[in-house]
């Protein structure tokens, strides 16, 4: 299923009613095509049958469709567009893309898109594109109704079905409440007002207060929280006088956790954020957000070949120590490895701010000693066990097995120390928590597991082995 | 912001008005209050208010703010809510939780509670409990208001009004049609059906084909990846007749997408799901889900001491060939993690699939080979450099730097390769990619890592050093 796309059935179709000239034929069909799935099959489309389907669309699909399509498709499409159906695309896709358009056209496609810009848009959009990309107001919607408190339900129905009838409106389901200055009185489903007694005034249905709205400089990640935790369709956003300038809407924020969740699982597998789908990076650039973590991390383990150096003679002395230093030091980057993702997830789902860290300490700590106890005791019996059963490790297998039964209950617990608490400083920092990789993690622990480990035997092994 | 819930403003007033017994503004208050702050709110009040409180909200705000209270607190409303206020609750919310409830209430609460299920409702729930929890079914309302094709839109908006100013329906945007036998034949939106002509029957205005149906069975998982991809703000659950049983919302799948996120984070951190947020787990069941991981990679390490056990002759003769170990199978260990993490996650968002393995294999060569030249060049640089400035790494340092550096291309490769396939063929066996986690991949290079390089180091310096 994951492979067969749904449009990959009815493009023989279409072009075979392209080809026959068969408009009405097509139009029927293409009203059965999910616009999603229609801007899939662009691409298997020569440009001129675009515009052709394009044309036989309801502007509110054809908006849909445009927005699905790659940057130079869109391109392609503005500048090809007859005037009749640019006017309503213009005017109703997010103002993110209009800006990001009016950057990359040419000049007279410009002037003509400017043109179509309803009033209320065009004045947001210099204010949107100082906002980041990233922020709220980017993704908003700026086609809706608002209505006023002293119109009655029959009014505003009345008023919503002329708009309705001349375009359709595609995140109306809420209506929000404005004073003649523009400000967020309120909001109201269309479902109360359909239920409402035509005479009531919208200040008498509408809901005031339990109001959740989005200002539109709010990063889209914190918005997105909202509608999580508040199980919102849609959000009003409002500017910094909270003027209504916009709507957001669940199925754009559902994209939004997604590429979120997306950076951070890539974050902690130590790779920069790719933006892009795994086969549509380019292989130069999937290269490079690779090789600037694996190079620093290499670069930091290194001291792992300084610090060893350190303990040369040690090791000269009892090569049997050498053996378990790959056991000792993973172990405490898996420990790491592990409290490093609870966390900087739990702080992503806000369970965990920075407020308790002594509280996550306390917790990790108890975890580390646990968790390295268990180790522990498991690292003792089997250097015991093998000692006993192949007479190998040399003369003095219970000091032995001690020191790495001792050292792995400290590196664990060290491991998983500096797991937690890094995610929660780095958020301190200002820095992004997901940066506390399990490779970065791990790397970090390595270096100071190779202290713990030859400490531990200098001090158990002095006289015996070493 | 994190940690201001806005509740708190809410609860002395909340407190006094109870107190008070000013029920009349204890009322408007409440309408003020969204229906999850309330929720949270409950565990700062005593058990006799909450009831006092639910009996104050209408219907649809009662059913959300009982959906979002713990088990325990259900328990005692449902026991102790009278009959005028429990018809609403038990008809409104998600099969799952009925099914969920029945199976955990005292036997005269459950009997009172079928009573008031619908009838259509009573049918579904056994059918229901048998899919398992994770199916889309269970996440579904049943309150919906199926259209006849052969309405009028007239006919229809009445019948809705109807409804609607009985009980509040809360995913009634998207209505759905369906013939007698309650096969799902298309669907409409709230919005088109006010816009529409009076007199237009549902069969001409609805949009039949382009239906995105969720069948009641089908993984939550998989139905909100639907709902990312189609954008969709509700969709209709079917049954394997294709007769409509119920509605999913994009809110819901917000939570199931976080979840699942969530999951495969902790997975990817070598921790068993935990299923709760940080601080609520039990201290001893996350210690579980922890060790449970940590010993079977600690063991699975152990076979790293047993490999350089096999070398103990080497490190003897060269020592110096010891330091490098923790640098070399860190670095393979690193890039496996990375492949593993882009790979885990692309198949996660169908990116990537099986049918894909061979392009994947051959990018990720590729991509193992180039990273690996990077890192051993770097490798060979810092041991020539080291070498020179402090005089270590005795008698034959460009030697040493080869090994070195060789051993890191062919280990950075083989983790590249093994990181990059094995959630591909996990997948492919049934099982959860997912698992293929950081320390996971990096346990399974390290072995290998220890070979490759003492390999590499036998081949090159036998003779010098060995």
């Amino acid at each position: 299923m994951a492979n067969l796309n749904p449009i990959d059935i009815f493009i023989p179709e279409i072009r075979q009613l392209v080809a026959d000239k068969n408009l009405g034929e097509l139009q029927g069909l293409l009203r059965e095509i999910n616009p999603i799935d229609l801007a899939d099959g662009f691409s298997r489309l020569p440009p001129e049958q675009w515009m052709l389907i394009l044309r036989l669309l309801p502007a509110s699909k054809l908006m849909s469709v445009f927005e699905e399509l790659d940057n130079d498709k869109q391109e392609y499409v503005l500048e090809h567009l007859d005037d009749q159906h640019l006017l309503p695309l213009v005017d109703g896709v997010a103002p993110q893309l209009v800006a990001k358009m009016l950057t990359r056209l040419a000049p007279n496609t410009v002037k003509k898109m400017s043109n179509y810009l309803q009033r209320g848009k065009r004045e947001n959009i210099p204010q949107l594109t100082e906002c980041s990309p990233e922020c709220a107001g980017a993704l908003m919607r700026t086609t809706y109704l608002p209505l006023r408190p002293e119109m009655t339900a029959r009014r505003a129905l009345e008023q919503l079905q002329a708009i309705l009838r001349v375009r359709d409106e595609t995140t109306a389901d809420t209506l929000y409440v404005t004073d003649t200055h523009g400000h967020l009185l309120g909001e109201l489903s269309l479902r109360s007002l359909i239920a409402s007694p035509p005479d009531l005034r919208i200040r008498d249905l509408m809901n005031p207060a339990a109001l959740i709205k989005i200002p539109a400089t709010m990063d889209q990640e914190e918005a997105a929280k909202l509608f999580s935790k508040y199980k919102l369709l849609s959000a009003p956003v409002v500017d910094a006088e909270n003027r209504l300038v916009g709507l957001l809407s669940a199925s754009d924020m559902i994209k939004v956790l997604q590429q979120e969740a997306t950076e951070d699982i890539q974050k902690l597998g130590a790779v920069e954020t790719l933006d892009e789908p795994y086969f549509k990076v380019a292989f130069s650039r999937m290269i490079q957000k690779r090789a600037t973590w694996l190079c620093a991390l290499f670069v930091g383990e290194t001291i792992t070949a300084a610090a060893m150096g350190f303990f040369e003679k040690e090791i000269e002395k009892a090569v049997v120590l050498a053996l378990f230093i790959p056991l000792i030091i993973s172990s405490g980057g898996n420990s790491g490895s592990q409290a490093a993702t609870l966390i900087v997830r739990a702080l992503a789902l806000k369970e965990v701010t920075f407020t308790d860290w002594l509280r996550v300490m306390r917790r990790e700590l108890l975890s580390g000693l646990s968790l390295g106890a268990i180790l522990g005791v498991i690292g003792f019996g089997v250097v015991i066990t093998r000692a006993t059963l192949f007479h190998i490790y040399g003369p003095h297998p219970i000091l032995l097995a001690t020191t790495v039964g001792i050292s792995l209950v400290l590196i664990v617990m060290w491991g998983t120390l500096t797991g937690s608490l890094l995610p929660i400083f780095l958020r301190r920092m200002g820095l992004d928590p997901a940066t506390a990789s399990a490779p970065f993690v791990a790397t970090l622990v390595d270096v100071t597991g190779l202290v713990i480990y030859f400490g531990t035997a200098l001090l158990l092994l002095r006289g015996t082995l070493l």
